[in-house]
């Protein structure tokens, strides 16, 4: 029986595919304002708590990808806030890799409570990556291994 | 000759438009972050300073609303991400007040650099009025004087 | 043999110490500055988030506090800066209730490295009991409860 | 009549002190918290903000601080609060610096109402000099002009 290496390859970088997880945390008391609920401004920084996890579980940190010299800046961000959440309410953010095509991506998000029953906001933001100097990179011939991630997992259900 | 009170009251209300003036200032050592550059949570924070400020102009300043047991959550935030502003770097905002239907409205955000040369972002908020039981309220009838003064600043255009 | 009941109580009471841990989470990106480090403000927080977690692991959280028409202001906070956190970084924050006298406390604060070799910082923060008037509340006879569990946990050493 | 240079050199450095202002502006909605007061940690920040301000008016803005090479990180930080400010609320920053070193300095902090009859907070820094590698710097050799800066505006009382 023959095998052939591509598909062993190709079998293997499934197997590969970490599980990831949403993101979870409490609100924090300096995240609310006087309206008593938190602050909108910090769910677009709670999207990027859960994009770090996110790529942190799928084995490529930010770390890595800055100290190649690319930085991933956020192109635009937008969030719909549908239920407030409360000082020290647990919350999750869940996010999916979209439209990755080497130079530019997507990340859509929900924030749920723990259950995953109430859906307090959902957002997106878009990014391209960039080398120091801010010009934008394509990243997958000069860096295949940040190419390779976001290829694998875009379309990525996380785990509640 | 006959002076229609109406008419002399409309004018007199036109006459009674404050000059509203961009929201300006420069951006804070602490809202810079590892990148060099302006973390891009804060826009929708300068959105927010900017938006005090015209209904502060407009003579309608938020502890106004919120003393009569109004709130002014934000329904949704947008940012489109143009160009990086740096630490200390001056920045004007405008906003623009507009669909505004007693219920809700939106309010539209350019943030450029001083002499209005330099698109640094664009985006938008939505809002509606709730009670201090996060119950929606029509101001129409309710609260005539916010009513007014969104209505009469819809689509003004702030000097620079 | 006679056993006192109020002995008894009274062990029962030291047997129903919680066990608590030091506050553990990685910085922020957002948390970091153009030094590339995190911006010296956030230890500030970091302080109360690790304030909020004690109180919640001792049985007394935030919420509780508050829902009795207690507040808890902070009247000073001070931190000396001695090895910088970077992004991503993890840290310990280990809290502990000092000079506790029924109206007035403090807690002192060391951020450290996972393994408690380094440390990042360390600082105090003094408290005091008011209502929703703002006015200095004496929590022995008013609020048992908040009295009791503070008292038991002044000096405690949580667990890293 | 004769007339040394260096005397008038030294007359005119003295003239040539710019009169420096106290930092003025108002909170903003998000520095808020649910306790309907602006959150502690917030002060630190103006008390940076005021420092930016400071050295800006003396002619060496931050930028051309780190322009060449110098950071200057916190070493120390406190703040007692004396009195809680609103949303909206007008406040001035007062600082001022002391005990330069050429290697070292504090900068004391007054924060008050607009007419200084009410005293917010008050606290203090301590930095040092260091060059990109996080190394201490003497300023009186290598950046004799950041040297003079301070040393001439040690212990001046800024306008209100």
């Amino acid at each position: 029986m023959t095998v052939h290496i591509s598909s062993l390859s190709s079998e293997r970088k499934v197997n590969m595919l970490n599980e990831i997880y949403a993101y979870r945390r409490k609100a924090f008391y300096y995240e609310t304002d006087k309206m008593g609920i938190v602050h909108h401004s910090n769910y677009i920084r709670w999207f990027e708590e859960s994009r770090v996890s996110l790529l942190e579980q799928a084995g490529l940190p930010f770390e890595v990808i800055e100290a190649q010299g690319v930085m991933v800046p956020v192109l635009s961000a937008e969030c719909r806030y549908k239920f407030p959440v409360g000082f020290d309410e647990e919350f999750a953010v869940i996010p999916k890799i979209e439209n990755f095509n080497g130079l530019r991506f997507e990340i859509t998000y929900k924030i749920v409570n723990p259950d995953n029953t109430v859906l307090y906001a959902e957002g997106k933001t878009a990014h391209c990556f960039v080398n120091m100097n801010m010009k934008p990179i394509r990243t997958q011939k000069k860096y295949p291994e940040i190419y390779d991630v976001f290829n694998r997992y875009v379309g990525y259900e996380v785990k509640l």
